[in-house]
């Protein structure tokens, strides 16, 4: 395969620092511009095809699972019983199929703002995008702060997956949006949130869990590493209602799911929430 | 500050995969040829002063926390009283000044190859190369696999905090060196080894692990989230006589230990025991 180097384009709005990852990439399979941001997809020599988003690496096929098994299984097992779930966001469909793997989950609700990125994985990204059609699915293409004006004590979980709070999902880390994703929730609802890099992006961190804090009774962090990401450790945000994630976490149907996963396992669970001294202080 | 790219050197005898960091840095402090290596000291403009060895990023100041509290601490807390510590490696002082904060400790010894290290550390990184006058330590430039050689049944831990196995490192990641970094550790002697990317070194991993099994009754691996080190997720060998990781751990001086400490605390000593399913293939 011929290859050239990709560099990361870095928005120095939001990104803090001077460090960035380049990767080997050969084709680029696909690029276009829809009303929201830039896709290209390219093949790689090393990680299967990967999805860039206004500059931004946002997944490759190789590496995948670090993000989404852990984005979707660890607030779906701290839940005794999820059965609806909303993503907001989420394009590729690969949280949308973690969150299908849980037997009761009667429907998974995915609202997502761009319809080129569901296209486009379904073309070029099969394994992530696989459960489309998945009955129980129920796909939306539209804007997801929209959709849960709409919904009051729907949710049993909440996935927010999305892309940085500069264009398309500026308005996902803002507390009035955070305000109706807690009125969306059950009583007992857990909402999960990718929460950026907690060594390069420190500032966004501190101002999300300004947010969640005063929204929610119960805000914690816990981290993935994800090598396609800047700094290589990427976190989440976990913020509950009444659940920790020490409070009911469900080992056993983990060790029965982890047989199939790739990253995720009960081990993992729990040591995710080990937070480095560092990180603690954005709590 | 003016600032420039510094792309990583990938020596693809070793590097598995094309995926690079690359950093912005500024004045070039000072670069010689040992008869080691090749040292590079820059001055970064978000990051402090920042070794690189032969075209390898070592280490930063503000980050290097994850790496020599992680290397040290682990083992040290694992053993129930280390009094006599061997560091093989690790010219920058970092390791040691993390052992020599153990005040049962009674001695460290550490062996590095290259005075160049040790000297421009002095300089460039006083803040990590901070002990090197503790008369605790007793420090040698010297050949490490040389020196535990003529040593057996002398220490508790010995800690390998050494570069990648190609150039000054290569008999580092060898049968017959850990051998006789078995017979140089008592009877209950624990061993910590930086043991590459788990995403990115798969082979040497592999490699370095066949080896631990054949000499060591115990091993595991344990992680650190180190951003400037590839893939940004970097791991540690840990291969023991006697205590696994769980067998004794001291929680209530790590608790008191942690105070002081940017990375290093008590959950974290559990949560970097627990490996993503597909790292743990290794083993």
């Amino acid at each position: 395969m011929e290859t050239t180097w990709l560099n990361e384009n870095l928005d120095e709005t939001i990104f803090e620092v001077g460090a960035r990852i380049s990767m080997k990439v050969g084709k680029k399979l696909f690029e276009g511009q829809s009303d929201f941001q830039k896709l290209e997809i390219y093949e790689t020599p090393h990680f299967g095809n990967m999805m860039v988003l206004d500059g931004c690496v946002m997944l490759t096929e190789s590496n995948e699972h670090a993000y989404h098994e852990m984005i979707a299984h660890v607030p779906l097992f701290a839940h005794p019983n999820p059965e609806r779930v909303l993503i907001i966001g989420g394009g590729d469909g690969g949280a949308a199929r973690e969150v299908l793997k849980h037997t009761s989950v009667k429907e998974c609700v995915m609202v997502e703002i761009d319809g080129l990125v569901i296209e486009k994985s379904k073309e070029y990204f099969p394994t992530i995008a696989s459960e489309f059609n998945n009955p129980r699915l129920t796909l939306l293409v539209d804007d997801g702060v929209k959709y849960i004006e709409n919904h009051k004590n729907e949710f049993d979980v909440i996935l927010v997956d999305s892309t940085d709070p500069v264009g398309p999902a500026e308005g996902l880390f803002s507390k009035s949006f955070y305000q109706k994703a807690f009125e969306a929730l059950k009583s007992d609802g857990i909402l999960a949130a990718q929460a950026e890099s907690p060594y390069y992006f420190k500032k966004i961190q501190k101002e999300l869990f300004d947010v969640l804090k005063a929204v929610f009774p119960y805000n914690t962090l816990y981290l993935s590493a994800i090598p396609f990401y800047p700094s290589g450790t990427w976190s989440f945000a976990y913020a509950s209602k009444k659940y920790t994630e020490k409070t009911s976490p469900r080992f056993e149907a983990m060790k029965e799911m982890e047989k199939n996963l790739e990253y995720f396992n009960h081990e993992v669970y729990s040591g995710c929430f080990a937070l480095p001294t560092f990180m603690r202080r954005v709590l």
